[in-house]
């Protein structure tokens, strides 16, 4: 007697010492894909003069060179990122945002966003730069631009460990998925921080 | 009979053999020092609520990663900044800025600069960022404020192969140094983007 289990779901008491590998594996390359995909379109920004908006560059700490072939890096570490993925000038002003993908089915996992990055969205609202999260609900096949204001009331008053994609969708806009330009982000920032 | 020289001077006739290297360490020591003196300038801006600006990382190119032991970068390499080491938000606009330190006692080498810097500076330019240079003269003790236009154009009609200092002083605005606030680059900042 075989048991029919619906597609996708998890299964702990199968090979358990595998599946939490697994699921992480597969968690990372949504993230990466996303990235990848948001990547692409600041390439198209950047190429059709619509916007300069770069990835910053993981930090490394680099803790020891070998000078005698070129100076070929022999031991450092990746370290976490204090601020957010991307920044850049849109208009004239500055533009900050982190972008995020979960692979939750009903909400995002504040744990998600280091205190650090919450500062500094902070400063960037004080300096009156744009600040937002770019956050892909991979279940739900929607993603989301809510500035970081929402976010940032939601994780300092923490009413709940995670975001409901409700929140997400009352205070945010979705953003349309299309090609070659996977997400048009700047739609909805000139919807919701140039419009009058 | 001992000869009294002035404390500092220079003397080429003591142990030339060792000069060069001696010389070399003191000008990679004098761009480090100019660099830690703007880090430490933009850290007394960040707290005190001025602007937020931060430096890049140097982009390093991870070749091999060892996950035996955490995740140890046991090959990689520096990789050139194709864009500039500074950038952030300045009463909510985008300002992005390179700082050089040049020895010359006349004029500052063109080949200190690479192309996509300048590629990049009039992407900032066009998207109307604020971008300029600030060009630490150790010979003759003086940091100049040069709008990033006025050293494209020297850069690309290239009438010599190192910009004159007369031409950063004509052009450019002199950066006072201080304490605590070494180089207050801000002032300069207001007085060329933001006066009417």
């Amino acid at each position: 007697m075989s048991i029919h289990y619906p597609k996708g779901v998890f299964l702990p008491q199968e090979k358990p010492d595998k599946m939490p590998r697994k699921k992480d594996a597969r968690a990372a390359n949504r993230g990466m894909g996303f990235e990848d995909d948001i990547n692409a379109t600041n390439e198209i920004y950047l190429n059709s003069g619509r916007a300069l908006i770069y990835k910053r560059t993981t930090p490394i700490n680099v803790v020891r060179v070998d000078y005698s072939k070129g100076a070929k890096i022999v031991e450092a570490y990746f370290e976490k990122q204090s601020t957010t993925d991307y920044n850049g000038v849109y208009r004239g002003r500055y533009i900050d945002f982190e972008a995020k993908s979960t692979h939750s089915k009903t909400s995002f996992p504040l744990h998600n966003i280091p205190k650090q990055q919450i500062e500094h969205l902070k400063n960037v609202i004080k300096h009156q730069g744009i600040a937002f999260f770019l956050i892909n609900c991979y279940q739900i096949n929607k993603t989301f631009l809510v500035p970081a204001q929402y976010i940032i009331e939601f994780y300092e008053n923490k009413p709940r460990s995670s975001i409901p994609f409700s929140f997400l969708n009352e205070h945010g806009l979705i953003v349309k998925e299309s090609y070659p330009l996977r997400y048009d982000y700047l739609r909805e920032v000139d919807r919701f921080f140039f419009a009058k």
